[in-house]
């Protein structure tokens, strides 16, 4: 029986990794659970799962959340960053499901780690940005970090047992988004509606817009040089259509190793909280010969730049990273609010990168300064537009 | 540095490892060398590789060998199946390549075992015919048996560190052969030059025909169960036309672990050498992006019936396999000898299959029996066609 906690339970992975822990009731106990806002589907889910301890963003949900539990047993209550460290480090969990958003996700994975849970992580900004100290914690700490990504996942899998001094390459596979055959001229008239219609994978709108702008692959890259160690010439970025292949790996001998599977985020969940056990649970299973068929091909940087730009933060390293996805985020909200065309994300993204006077092996205050430097830069870069 | 014999050194299996030794001369030395009849490019390989054994099948072929090696230092020599059985035993020798062909090949392989040899096993007919006996053996004397098929290595790597309680299937891939679009109609009108003529595959002209009628597909479902330890029920043959994914296995949370590779027989023998680790050599690389596409279809019984008459005489055992086999090879021979059409090889291994009467669990002796009569009764049927 494993003791899960959640950070992050409403959205898309947290509810999907609800669904897989119901599939199998007597291998896993929700002990704490974390959300944003949602005070009222997280009443639900507190109903079912019964933790001993919650987690509101601010103050007012948690009270409406208080007040709407007062007839069926309150867990313990808390709200804010501490309260998020806190439930991180709680002392029966033994693993915890970082599936919080946005940069804010660092502080509760370092706190699980330095309290010597292994973690699931689905944030993916904490390797991104902090990479080099979480890694390094994580082996001090000897806490398993356990990918979630569909694409680490795959690739973690494709590793299971092989000689990691014969690792070539890592293939990371992309969709290539809803506007991969589309030229810069239909990219300019791009929609938010047209953005978040992803053609394989039903996610949450800032990485569906990811997805659209490649910018998703980009930071998979970063978080695949630290999850796997290797270096950012031995990463390869595929566009692969169909979403089969979730990423795949080649040895030295120039045999590759590939993970497949239905586009389905509940297998990557479940194997990271099985691990190292595989069960039979909930995932939609792949019927080869009903394929269509699996087609490769390259991506092209000059119409998604995201992807460059990726590579050029990763190599730099230092604060530059950080940068790259908190002006990221930043421009995908104004897009998403409409307040800025398609086009503009990797154009604001590359501007902020430019300016940045990078900070090499920043801490983690470091890390929140070039942070909180990337999004007012971003911000008021998108006034003047 | 592991000391290799080589059975089968002059045929398609047996050049390419040795082109594979030549890549890595600090990691092998070539200990014994054993051929059927081609004495000459036998003593080619003698003077390159300077084994300390050699073996023939004739004395014939031995006497011109040692007439032609004179100039240049003689190693032991000997002939025949006993020359072969005590090559495989060879003192100094670490791991014995069986790439001799034909049910001929369980006896040096038993001979290895017994020796405590690891086991490179290219011979298909081992396990096909006395899989429950081989099996056995090697579990006993903790030799390795490392699967040389590039389907069954495919396997293999995709099994490395994964729990084998958890696999569902086997993903067994086929190319389908160059008739797979045939119709029955045009199937009646193969020839051999056509049959010989594999898409994507250069190998030996016996298992280029059992490509063609699917029947090597069949055996190796019968050895993908002896050597994966899976019931029939669990291994799935998927057609898959561009022999890139060399098979697959799934696992009961639904992920599917795929082994991919450009066709190149050197990347599964090198890798059965080189085991466990992994090392660049000679094959070529697989550029995802430059494929065509994948695709797969389910194989038609009704116009391959071998892969039915395979499964039918794994199910059942005992001596069935080893008739399915013997029967194949005098079918293929008389086709090979243009004294079959190409639809009498399922049809002549479906009826001697008929007419045995099966032994449960037997012996080798039985075993050879059953593969004899079948041998005549294929033949006699042959003669009345």
């Amino acid at each position: 029986m494993k003791r899960v906690v959640i950070l992050g339970s409403t959205g898309s992975i947290g509810r999907q990794a609800l669904e897989v822990i119901r599939q199998l009731p007597d291998r896993f106990k929700v002990v704490g659970l974390a959300a944003g806002k949602h005070w009222q589907l997280l009443a639900g889910q507190i109903r079912e799962f019964r933790p001993d301890a919650v987690v509101l963003e601010r103050e007012q949900e948690l009270n409406n959340l208080r007040d709407e539990l007062v007839w069926s047993g309150i867990p313990d209550l808390a709200w804010g960053r501490s309260g998020l460290e806190n439930l991180a480090m709680l002392p029966q969990a033994d693993i915890v499901l970082v599936a919080v958003t946005g940069a804010l996700g660092i502080y509760p994975t370092i706190a699980a780690i330095s309290a010597g849970k292994d973690v699931a992580l689905a944030n993916k900004e904490t390797l991104v940005a902090a990479g080099h100290l979480v890694i390094e914690l994580a082996a001090q700490k000897k806490s398993a970090l356990l990918p979630v990504d569909s694409e680490h996942s795959a690739i973690w899998q494709c590793l299971n047992g092989q000689e990691r001094g014969a690792v070539e390459k890592i293939i990371l596979t992309a969709s290539g988004g809803p506007f991969r055959n589309f030229s810069k001229e239909q990219l300019d008239n791009v929609t938010v509606d047209m953005a978040l219609s992803h053609p394989n994978w039903q996610m949450g709108n800032k990485i569906t817009i990811d997805s659209a702008t490649l910018m998703n692959k980009g930071l998979e890259i970063i978080e695949a040089k630290w999850l796997f160690g290797v270096s950012y010439e031995q990463i390869e970025v595929v566009i692969h259509p169909q979403s089969i292949i979730h990423s795949a790996v080649e040895f030295s001998d120039g045999s590759v190793i590939a993970q497949m599977g239905q586009p389905d985020m509940r297998l990557p969940i479940q194997y990271a909280l099985t691990y190292p056990e595989r069960l039979p649970g909930c995932c939609s299973r792949l019927k080869l010969t009903r394929l269509q068929g699996l087609t490769f091909e390259e991506p092209d940087i000059e119409r998604f730049p995201s992807l460059k730009l990726a590579f050029e933060a990763g190599k730099t390293g230092g604060t530059l990273p950080a940068v790259l996805n908190a002006a990221n985020e930043v421009a995908v909200n104004s897009f998403l609010k409409k307040r800025i065309p398609f086009q503009a994300i990797p154009f604001i993204v590359g501007e902020v990168m430019e300016k940045h006077l990078t900070t090499k092996q920043p801490g983690l205050e470091e890390i929140m300064e070039a942070d909180s430097w990337a999004r007012e830069t971003g911000a008021a870069l998108i006034r003047t537009l």
